[in-house]
């Protein structure tokens, strides 16, 4: 027997800032169909959530009837339907109840809300990684510290099923506009892909998490090692790599016991340079498939929103 | 007696990255004419660095004899003629020893060399501050901890007028592209200005120090503090520059002795918001005007290549 489109039980999809991406799910779980783009919020924004949305349907041939469920920027302020926030500590089950339906839109399409820390002093958000850690974590019993990395990683202590605190680093988006935007783009340009066990980046993890104060000098020394000594410019953007996540672990650490187990969230090269950086931190992390984990999560959602 | 352009003994010129300042000096020292425009290397690069300044000293009337000191990124391989690094440790009076002569120039011009700092692991290089200290520290006495706050700040350790090490640190640049590329940008955009008295800077000055590792938690809670208690525009901004400044006066109090007296060498409101962080870190620090100090540089520079 062969899966067809009308078997489709319900959509998935994680809709972030500059991603989109929408699986198919059949009734018995299985991935019937699949859709990749770069229309993220920041597109769609412009050019409308609903065509985009309607339009990768359309192209997998899903019918009329066949229910949503969106986790992502999709539900920020400028995203396509506010979907609000939960605040911490909460339980990640309880995101379901929560979540913002979309008016008018022809199907049932319900967008998660995000998760707030509303502390005076460290006040946070996150939008789409609570639904990662509903697949990852959402029915694990004891205490958990995730690591989330992206644009804006996220670390996150998650104790029974509930999200107690975390904290974003904007490290990627350091690394970004660092390496395209300030002076150390003329360092890091025309370097070739690098990995976790580059030396030049292992080494300058090891040097932020020793000298965090340091963080914009060692920075610097991007330029003036490819000044004075050199340097070529794959080591050096795998250097400018490691102390912006060196520096993330720092911090990280800085309210860790040593020796605490990690589950590191992450897929594809992220996940290896960061375990490579976890590693070199002295850290054991265990690694849990990110793309897994948010389309287990858009899954928990749909079986709690549309029981079989 | 009126001084007239034709009593001018040498020009001194401050030739930055983004900006380009000439002052006419007469034989008794003082300012007969002054030029102050964005012509700094980057734009000079691109048009030539002799048309500008023959049209500024056209523009002043100074004669084709009077010669000409010139120091910071019209130095740099990418300027008008490389004039090269003095490793430090260096005696600030040996800079003009080194300095570059432009060839067919019709006049005397000399380029002062920058100092470079040929360390295995902390690499690093200056340009044009080197002159400031000439001016500010090159026949003082003792060791002195100086601070030359800008788009890459200085830490110099300047003893009995030679410089032993120092540090850069990216903070005024990291400032400026956090503001204008990051998400960042939402929280700050159509900021008013704002002080060193502001409570906010002052606060962030203090958490950065506290907790350096924590640097790129800190700088997202500008945008979270945004999102989630309505903080304004001016104050995210004034929270954002306290916080890069503060994560510097983390990095170099992380060499230097508590109670270590500081030599700060800055203009206008950078000096001011240095003063106040530099205060709100429990350091007493001296001003040094950082225009005064690269004129008295010049002008030490002058004495010595032409003496009367």
């Amino acid at each position: 027997m062969t899966s067809t489109p009308s078997s489709a039980a319900y959509a998935a999809v994680d809709w972030g800032t500059t991603s989109f991406r929408l699986w198919l799910i059949s009734d018995t779980g299985a991935i019937i169909g699949e859709r990749r783009t770069h229309e993220g919020m920041t597109t769609a924004a412009k050019s409308g959530f609903a065509p985009i949305f309607n339009a990768h349907l359309a192209a997998l041939g899903a019918g009329a009837h066949v229910p949503a469920v969106i986790c992502g920027m999709a539900g920020a302020r400028q995203g396509w339907v506010e979907a609000g926030y939960l605040d911490v500590p909460a339980a990640l089950g309880d995101i379901v109840g929560q979540a913002a339906r979309v008016p008018d839109a022809g199907r049932d399409i319900r967008i998660l809300p995000g998760l707030a820390q509303r502390d005076a002093d460290r006040p946070d958000v996150m939008r789409g990684e609570e639904t990662q850690l509903l697949g990852a974590l959402g029915k694990a019993e004891g205490a958990h510290l995730v690591c989330m990395p992206g644009t804006h990683s996220k670390w996150v202590r998650v104790e029974d099923g509930r999200v107690t605190g975390f904290s974003t680093f904007m490290s990627g988006e350091l690394f970004d506009v660092l390496s395209k935007q300030s002076i150390l783009s003329h360092a890091v340009a025309e370097a070739s892909a690098f990995d976790g066990t580059h030396e030049a980046f292992r080494a300058a993890v090891a040097e932020a998490i020793a000298h965090p104060a340091l963080a914009t000098n060692l920075f610097f020394t991007v330029r003036s090692g490819q000044l004075l000594h050199g340097h070529d410019a794959t080591r050096s953007k795998a250097r400018l790599s490691g102390l912006t996540i060196g520096l993330e672990i720092a911090g990280a650490l800085s309210s860790t016991r040593p020796g605490t187990a990690v589950s590191l969230v992450a897929s594809g090269p992220l996940a290896a340079l960061y375990g490579a950086a976890l590693d070199a931190a002295g850290l054991s992390a265990t690694l849990i498939d990110a793309d897994l984990a948010v389309r287990d999560g858009l899954a928990s959602a749909a079986h709690s929103l549309w029981p079989a």
